[in-house]
């Protein structure tokens, strides 16, 4: 059993999850995945990142010992002190599972007929990346994409949120918009200026819904030149007073109209 | 202007946003609400929250003139110091209000013709209590209603999360099911198990929409006898993979369909 803080264990996790962990993760290729659910996920799932070592404490051993049994990684004992200083949460599940970042290049992706990809551009909230990739999962869409100067996927609270998902849906970081801007899709993005509601989306090819920054929304969008003709900027009609909604929640919105549009 | 930390108001305020806040806004009947957002909604709202006192910064008093000009409530100066021990947030905006919990009685709301409420069930997060009551502004719901055992909406991180929706939306604390399913309203609870879809729901007069709690759904309301003839059980019907979605985006696809069915 792993006691001692010192552990050459605890250093690694406890570098990978740190507020400095961005650069950590994307030299290791590694990152950490915390509690049961994304573990379940990542045992059950064929697709989604490998877990590489699995540090368990005896009780979360006990307790989950059904799901634990099917690993196939190395899994190692620790105590409930070194739990503690390896978790990210406030109350530790004692299960911390050191997982390899996919190695997904864009360029292997295409869209299939009537396929639908998330573009995120810069957006920066832990909570909401995390939220919009578990919706995103939840309605069927292929693949979510990250601008550069986003928020890094695998980062702690990021991978909390997905709640499993990241082992469900693939992610594509940093590909600059237009990258694939030249797919044959329809270009969607959120704007609450725009002029046409969600509603009136036709859905007759495949479709990238694009959401911009939680307080800038898609200024960085303006500069591209191909923008303005292949984007449609659409509303989500609100009759009430608030002047927006929170990002994950527009994003899911949309992806929830998305998902049941009938296509023709 | 206030600078030291022994100051009568810090001890307040800091009572106010701790952890055991809740007895002591109960008791005083008072809230702080914190930033520009909220203050703004304060000031150009003819309803919600009085505003008792207001904390500022030298630096917030220069930045926000022209909202804080309109203040009616006392001011008070504060040292960035002051300001950082009164905050609740990593990087504070220098802008505390003691705000004046509202003293909304359930026995004085009726629904009138086609109007929406929210009930949340024993919901325990304050990013997605808060995030709701946003999504309920936006969408045109009337109230939002908590049952006992609720997070306290009126916890630094609800207030935070509502960005200022509490000035445009009323809400109604500690209030059991029973005491409003007499209402002449359809009364509609997600449920992942429901057969009727989201879309399918028919309004010909008031809808209250009911979610239950993060980990346990609505499994409290299973002992009202009588819930089951008077709730219809909804889900949101979901493509993909994901067992489930983020509680506040949940709500709040049901608030927007609800908010855009044409009701007959």
């Amino acid at each position: 059993m792993i006691e001692s803080l010192n552990s050459p264990h605890v250093g690694r996790v406890k570098a990978l999850i740190s507020s400095r962990g961005s650069k950590e993760r994307s030299e290791s290729g590694l990152f950490i995945a915390e509690g049961i659910q994304c573990v379940r996920e990542a045992l059950s799932s064929s697709t989604g990142p490998q877990l590489q070592t699995m540090y368990v404490t005896n009780s979360a051993l006990e307790k989950y010992s059904e799901v634990l049994d099917q690993a196939q990684c190395e899994v190692l004992s620790i105590s409930d002190d070194v739990a503690r200083t390896m978790s990210d949460t406030v109350t530790p599940q004692g299960l911390i599972a050191v997982c390899e970042i996919p190695n997904n290049s864009i360029e292997s992706l295409k869209p299939a007929t009537k396929s639908k990809f998330i573009y995120l551009s810069e957006v920066q909230d832990p909570g909401n990346a995390g939220t919009i990739i578990r919706s995103a999962d939840a309605f069927g869409f292929e693949a979510v994409i990250t601008s550069p100067n986003s928020v890094d996927i695998y980062s702690p609270k990021v991978v909390r949120s997905t709640v499993g998902s990241l082992w469900h849906i693939p992610v594509y970081q940093e590909v600059p918009l237009d990258e694939i801007l030249n797919w044959d899709c329809t270009f969607v993005a959120l704007d609450t200026a725009a002029e046409t509601p969600l509603s009136k989306i036709a859905l007759d090819r495949s479709v990238v819904a694009i959401f911009g920054n939680e307080a800038r929304g898609l200024h960085n969008l303006k500069g591209l030149s191909a923008s303005k003709d292949r984007i449609t900027p659409v509303r989500i009609p609100m009759p009430g007073n608030a002047e927006s909604l929170n990002l994950s929640v527009a994003a899911s919105i949309v992806m929830y109209q998305l998902a049941n549009i009938p296509t023709s």
